[in-house]
């Protein structure tokens, strides 16, 4: 389904997606205002002066998260400028709203530089209790994030990297019991070296140390190439660098697909050339390297696809709301590894019994945000 | 009354002020979350894309305002940081909401300069549908809203400086009605040169020419000054800067005394120099420049305060929701002298009897904010 003209008209009719409103439903009277601002408010802003660690005790910034980008890879679109990125910014915040009661507002920047980004989030990063990245390009989302976790106090978590590394994991995890393998001695082909395929492989590597062949537009990702910028490096201690060669060479013998990379791109040949039981995880949006019906025929014993439209969506709602809720409600100051792997791990048990069609929870599983935050500690 | 520890349990027990909820409060089905998000909101990305000027058709843009500061001059608290000025800029996000149904978030700033301050904002500005600068210190406050208002397509008002002029050119325009004078022929000394005395002292002149005298903490800003900053020399052509002295030259037959000073600065031997009917607008807060009792047994005619415990409170709150509600629904880019003038006529009109104790009306008149609205186009 085309849902265009639907979400043109909502988007019309309701003038956006959220609003703000007071905490406090009850009459505003005025003593509350004297309260609420000048003059009582001083004594609030006296005590968060002595103790800058009360401010979330008096503020909504223990609740707040905010959605940032630069919209320079929004969607399949790309870089659309941060205007155009706004939908998509104030839907994320939507969704915090909606999966996790999270207060959460999209903030679009007009500055595209590393350095400018960076000194443009540290400068407000007091106003907000976590901060979720969004639609940043690689590579420079990967230099955006690293320095605003070494110098800010709070949550700094690209979603496009993290959240999709997540949910992969937790349908791997599920995929593994329905074609009975482990992935440690797995052959994993990641294709698509960006945002996602970059986290994808860290987050595969600490979880279990299969055996990952990553492939880029140019092959495979080895350390014999010498037009490796300096992330794809980085890349290489997770992968078998050993190994180097064309998509074709990557891919035979693989127990896994990962593509974040083009629509159709794994042809019927190209599963033939995979192990027994190929498990395959088509993200590319909207339209994924390769269709369920053509999958089934070629012989794909599991398929993930990023649609909510197709069994087994790899959608990130089922991580990021309740990881940023474990982190605001237990005092988490960055999220690491040992927290995305833990998520993926309770993610996936909420699948009681993963079959090819089901091997990742619903992002309406009201079990989900819970059960996710109560890891995230 | 001492508002402290109720202003204290309340932000305790709600944990803040405001919150985020989504417009659409029917069930959210996934075929809305669909249109909402990912695919679907591509189309609206697309058509911003297209035409930028569409942003506020299909975001809350349209209904956003930014409560920006760097905490630098808070209340009467001065220079408490950001964090500590989080409370108080929640606080006015609330009153937007409450007087003028606009959402509106609060945003601190950990920089400080001029130029920091200035690209931070330029940076997030396209976030927002106007910017409300508050508890900015003179005189950055000054260059920082000049160079905003110039290079951003928004509404940017320094509330300390124009939401306080406004206000008090509409007490005064009453206080005429009750002295039967006109404000063209009276002289005025306004005590104290910050930000909101200097914003006064364009707008009074802007509206009638009266004769104005400022005095700073060195005595009446004349053209004899050496030791002015540019801001002030700015300040002399609104001036009678021929005359120089101190505070008791230039109170000695002033029609008007307006002082954002200090507490208890207006001793009765100074009212007893001023001219016939005295007009007092002591704003200093939280202990105004004279005390009503001591006011009146002075002689003043009509006195105005900043405080709402006593009658003709110059309050902000009286002015600031109407003239954004007005800017976001009629596409105003910048807020003028004309329109501020417009705001203070329209404010005073709505006492219908002015009298010594009723110039201004009270910020819970709800004719206030559709009345400052309409004219603000």
């Amino acid at each position: 389904m085309d849902y265009s003209q639907l979400a043109l008209d909502l988007h019309r009719q309701y003038k956006g997606k959220i609003t703000t409103s007071l905490r406090d439903t009850d009459e505003l009277t005025k003593e509350k205002l004297s309260a609420y601002y000048s003059p009582g408010v001083a004594a609030v802003s006296k005590a968060i002066a002595v103790d800058e660690a009360q401010l979330p005790t008096y503020t909504w910034t223990n609740n707040l998260v905010a959605v940032i980008s630069d919209g320079s890879a929004v969607l399949g679109l790309g870089d659309i400028g941060p205007k155009a990125s706004m939908p998509v910014m104030e839907g994320k915040a939507l969704l915090f709203k909606h999966f996790a009661g999270i207060d959460s507002i999209p903030i679009i920047l007009d500055v595209h530089t590393v350095d400018e980004i960076v000194a443009t989030i540290k400068a407000i990063a007091p106003s907000f209790g976590a901060i979720n990245l969004e639609d940043i390009a690689a590579p420079k989302c990967f230099e955006v994030e690293e320095r605003l976790k070494a110098e800010l106090d709070i949550p700094v978590f690209h979603d496009d990297q993290h959240g999709t590394a997540v949910v992969t994991l937790a349908g791997l995890i599920n995929a593994m019991k329905v074609v009975d393998k482990k992935l440690e001695d797995c052959k994993v082909v990641i294709i698509g070296a960006g945002a996602a395929g970059t986290a994808i492989t860290k987050l595969l590597y600490q979880y279990a140390k299969p055996q990952i062949i990553a492939v880029d537009s140019k092959g495979i990702i080895s350390s014999e190439r010498t037009d490796l910028n300096s992330q794809k490096q980085a890349l290489l201690p997770y992968l078998d660098a050993t190994i180097s060669g064309s998509l074709d060479d990557a891919i035979t013998g693989a127990d896994i697909f990962v593509g974040v990379s083009q629509a159709g791109l794994l042809t019927p040949d190209l599963v033939a050339k995979m192990a027994d039981k190929p498990v395959v995880f088509a993200l590319a949006n909207p339209v994924p390297e390769i269709m369920p019906d053509v999958a089934k025929s070629a012989g794909v014993a599991v398929l993930a696809t990023g649609r909510s439209d197709f069994p087994n969506q790899v959608n990130n709602a089922v991580a990021f709301p309740g990881i940023f809720r474990g982190a605001l409600d237990n005092g988490v100051k960055k999220i690491t590894d040992e927290h995305k792997i833990a998520a993926a791990e309770i993610i996936a048990s909420l699948v009681e019994s993963p079959n090819k069609n089901l091997i990742i929870p619903s992002v309406f599983n009201e079990k989900l945000v819970p059960a996710i935050a109560a890891v995230i500690r």
